[in-house]
């Protein structure tokens, strides 16, 4: 099965897999790529990123698949699934953590000039996420500017655990250069707890507790990027909330919607109901979906947080708890909505072509594999 | 109209307000409740606890209303709405953050004496709150062992802010006295922020922020509680959730039920689903109810929680945030469920007599007023 290099009649929509995550291998190093003033300092393990000391004891990446050859995960996943695009969240999305504040940033530009001469290089299908270390907002800004330029960009990461709340004015010139840029931010797990505990009420014991709690940062970074008036502030800057959970931002918004009833007088600079910047600034990648034991109070859930204009598919491949795009959703999805969660809103946001012409573009890319 | 002293056909179904919050006043002050030993400790300011840093700006108490005399109360809250009874949630559930452990507990009998010698002994329709210090677990069991006892006492109190989840081991001695003396655990936030930040990576800027964040330690505490075996180890246990919201319980157990698929390796203690054990052992309190634009949507999620068996209406009196209880429910409301919010599911935790005695109860009550 090809269906993204076939033009027959039962082709089945196009997908957009928006988080997969590429691994530097021997064939596709990231060492070349670290900027030479920080070579030594690396080999001196001066770019150690603290660990958060979770670790998923079954591993992270799935036994029968692996993910650090462009070629074999195109064949592998691409084409298995009939994916579009798929975006990638590479390694570098942690290289905030390194204490070594101009490391980081090497790093971060690594991992950036890494994808764009192996990955995005390999097949037009993949799309890249820009690597910034936000301790250092302004050259973050820079690099955005710079790794930005390249047309298989689509993104700006950071990631879940930080020191400050992404609210916070001292990121505003990282929001600002992805406005100007045209890049969405993308706000993604994996490091919750390596700077502090990742509750405000101490560390939790396992990796199932751990991971259970994911969405806690989630809900505690967009509350602080609602009121602060990030999105009033910069109104062409988009969020996406990438593999923290969806179903929460039902009662964060309801929650956050009461409150502005009565508590507006002390965020003047918003104009509308937070849930209104949310609806239109924030979109959501399905992987990890909840899964109730009725499919019916999935649906309902995606009414309650307008699935249909902000979630995106995702099925975090390689890893353990992958969503498999045939198995993930109700049976019973309206196939309107399915389409839009599968291609569409990521379409838009990330200016790629129309669901419709997408097979061309795929063949496209399959002939450079 | 006073319906709970009315026998008339047309009395309305009487309430249980799981949320009142009774304060000290010059009438009924609670320095002669501290334990002489402590008195010079508090004199000389070993007592204090830390704050948080976020005031509402316009004050937490409702300016048309107070609570600070027992018999006032009855009167222009419990008859006013047909309150049958009124559970207290005292200021002594921030006791467990005084640094000088002694002294936090001292305090935390002196609240529970307090209770029962003024608003206890005002009116049957109360119901008291022991306060302990968390920090000194033993005392803690002691304590509800003692305090305990009283007739009126229906529940232990702790506070949202802690050293640690409470699903850690340290906390277990007082959990074995609660399931001992039959009494459930009630969790009530009001101190977020007041020992480490109120959120994972930094403090929120605004009330509006923090508050709205609140959810945030009542899902990492219970997740951790469940994770742990908690529920588990003590079956007996019941956990309240208290003015932490009720929403987020849908995706919290989602995701619990998710993770302990691939991961319940790492919880051997747990023999059923995750959420098996929160529909069975917890339940929540009502106040602050989100309230989406839509109210189809407050159903739908009433019906993914169990709210037929797990929620307990409150009003939060006096507080800002306050419900009241003829306006916060959908109109659409099933009656049925109405009714087990309002009365049956509070009746059941607590013990007390069935909705259809409750005029004859009630009417006992006011006789003492």
């Amino acid at each position: 099965m090809n269906p993204a290099s076939s033009t027959s009649a039962t082709t089945p929509p196009p997908i957009i897999d928006c988080d997969i995550h590429p691994a530097a291998s021997k064939a596709y190093p990231v060492e070349p790529f670290i900027p030479e003033e920080f070579r030594e300092a690396m080999r001196q393990g001066m770019g150690g990123e603290p660990g958060h000391g979770h670790a998923n004891p079954f591993g992270v990446t799935r036994r029968d698949a692996s993910c650090d050859d462009p070629h074999q995960v195109g064949r592998d996943h691409l084409d298995r699934y009939g994916i579009a695009y798929a975006v990638l969240q590479p390694p570098g999305m942690r290289v905030s953590l390194t204490h070594n504040i101009d490391v980081g940033s090497g790093k971060a530009r690594a991992w950036n000039d890494w994808q764009i001469n192996t990955w995005l290089a390999a097949d037009r299908r993949y799309l890249g996420s820009v690597c910034v270390n936000v301790r250092d907002p302004d050259r973050a800004a820079a690099e955005i500017h710079r790794a930005g330029e390249h047309p298989q960009m689509v993104q700006v990461n950071v990631g879940g655990d930080s020191d400050d709340l992404y609210g916070h004015r001292r990121y505003f010139s990282i929001y600002q250069a992805c406005a100007d840029m045209d890049l969405p931010l993308c706000l993604h797990p994996g490091s919750e707890g390596s700077l502090d505990s990742s509750t405000p009420v101490g560390r939790p014991s396992t990796y199932f507790e751990w991971h259970t709690g994911i969405p806690i940062t989630f809900q505690a970074h967009l509350i602080s990027m609602v009121t602060e008036g990030v999105f009033a502030k910069f109104p062409r800057l988009r969020l996406v909330l990438c593999e923290g959970g969806v179903a929460w931002l039902a009662h964060t918004c309801w929650r956050m919607d009461k409150n502005f009833k009565a508590l507006r007088a002390t965020t003047p600079w918003l104009k509308r109901l937070p849930s209104e910047y949310v609806f239109e600034q924030v979109r959501l990648t399905t992987q990890p979906l909840e899964e109730p034991a009725n499919p019916e109070h999935q649906l309902q859930l995606f009414e309650m947080i307008q699935a249909h204009r902000t979630l995106m598919f995702a099925t975090d491949f390689p890893h353990w708890d992958f969503d498999d795009p045939t198995r993930v959703f109700p049976r019973k999805i309206d196939a309107a909505l399915r389409r839009r969660i599968m291609y569409d809103n990521a379409a838009e946001l990330y200016g790629l072509p129309p669901a419709d012409e997408v097979t061309r573009e795929a063949r496209g890319a399959l002939t450079q594999v």
